[in-house]
């Protein structure tokens, strides 16, 4: 089986969304991805926590079978964030970020991470997503996150993740702040001129879309029925994306469309609960079943006696 | 074939977006909607226009073959719009409506326009559509658009519009309004508990969706090269739904969803233009084409391997 390296954080969450709260809760990037990828391949987290990181949460790791032998443990606290969600749901409003052990992590991969043949480089700093690009043997497919804050910092070095990987990852604020353009499927085009090769736009209530030099594929978000934290969605989509192309070991485009929404079932999943209880509970079939839902959301049959 | 009968405005409007202006340009919902779905099924206007209502706009109409002989001519000027566009072209911002003679509008349907088997209320008082809706002889599939000045005003009679009808279009705000619920697929979901049969919500850049009580369908937009103006997107995507039910003479969910891409592409093409100027010279095979996009752009083949 394809092996998945996902970079990232390994977080303690503390969340309020109208539905309810979370404290110092298991979150991150990696965690999410993690989590998500597990259900299709098996996957390796780089990061790093403090001492304080609760050994259950290592447990709920060895669960669904993810390797934490990249996963460092150093002296102080575990990277914490704080945040809270309005009644639209929207977007995170941060109220605190502690990087504490994060501030000074820079990934040394050892051999069998550094072979992994499929590579998630989460929402951290563009200089260490290059720096663990630059340490893969020859990945057969890489995969980048990025936020607002790199975009306002170093939008260059975030233009230089997106050349070198062959898939980025954005929500549709970031495409848009990237890109200078408002229109999503534009601002996605705009991106591949400037040298990306794919680009994932999130758009949340509204899907994603994926584009490429040559192809356009959009997909609608899957209606949950019980929202309760949209922390997460999007690493758990890449998570089902790569999990999928990992499994499915073709990097095709047919085969990218299916994975378009296997990620958006597992967002789907991820927001049904607060950190990733969902996501590790979340059962094989129930996953088909909401991919299949998503077919039947949008498939339409062409009809040839027009004109 | 199929009639159509389509009751609403044709106006003279002026427009102004970051591309370029029109001025006394041929408007109106019902124009809009007529030149749409004269692509599809025969057309019969029900509206009233001015002593100053040009001839070859009368000429325009008539080379689409749109019947015009529901069209009053009345004392007095022609309902008037002037309207501009921000650079998002998000919606419009109204800058003066005279209604003129549309003011005292009072559709008296003759025989062959009440015997319409289809008929698209488009956005005019809930009181009107209630009045045309009472006149038909028994329409096979009736449906309606509002818009946010009605729901402010008179949100009992929308409803109860929208209840009557087979399907009730609404654009993302409106759904919202009417329903109290942020998310537009529960919008849709809460109308239709209110008592709607199905729900077409407009999304603008993020397509649109179907909902009725059994089923959900979603259509992205089709990605246009050079948006001029997006005035009577709506119409024109109502247009190409109603023609595309009409002509394939089902209302069965695979016609619908047909019927949605074929609305997707009728407003893709209204407003690569300004007035209805794209959508009179549009040819069948372009329309044909753009609904091929559709599909390949949504498109993807459900896995039965996993899990």
């Amino acid at each position: 089986m394809n092996e998945i390296l996902v970079v990232g954080s390994v977080a303690l969450d503390s969340v309020k969304t109208p539905y309810g709260e979370a404290v110092d809760a298991l979150g991150g990037s990696a965690s999410y991805f993690a989590f998500s990828a597990s259900h299709f391949a098996p996957v390796r987290i780089v990061a790093v926590v403090g001492e304080d990181f609760p050994d259950e949460h290592r447990e709920t790791f060895r669960r669904r079978g993810v390797d934490l032998s990249g996963l460092q443990r150093a002296k102080g606290r575990t990277f914490r964030w704080r945040g809270e969600y309005e009644a639209e749901l929207g977007h995170a409003h941060t109220l605190e970020t502690q990087l504490n052990v994060f501030s000074t992590f820079h990934p040394d991969l050892g051999a069998a991470h550094r072979g992994c043949p499929f590579v998630f480089l989460a929402n951290i700093d563009p200089e260490l997503q290059l720096e663990v690009l630059g340490q893969m043997t020859k990945p057969q497919l890489s995969v980048s996150d990025t936020m607002n804050y790199w975009i306002a910092r170093s939008p260059d070095r975030v233009m230089e993740v997106m050349r070198r990987v062959d898939v980025a990852l954005l929500n549709e604020e970031e495409a848009r702040a990237l890109s200078g353009e408002t229109q999503l499927v534009r601002a996605a085009g705009r991106l591949i001129e400037l040298g990306a090769k794919s680009v994932i736009v999130k758009k949340g209530e509204h899907g994603s879309l994926y584009r490429s030099r040559d192809e356009l594929f959009l997909i609608p978000a899957f209606p949950v029925g019980g929202l309760q934290d949209p922390t997460g969605a999007g690493d758990s989509f890449a998570g089902g994306f790569l999990g999928w192309l990992a499994r499915s070991g073709s990097l095709e485009m047919p085969i990218r469309r299916q994975a378009m929404a296997f990620g958006t079932a597992m967002a789907s999943l991820a927001i049904e609960a607060f950190s990733p209880a969902r996501l590790v509970a979340a059962q094989g079939d129930e996953i088909a079943r909401r991919v299949a839902t998503l077919h039947r959301m949008v498939d339409f049959e062409l009809e040839k006696s027009f004109p």
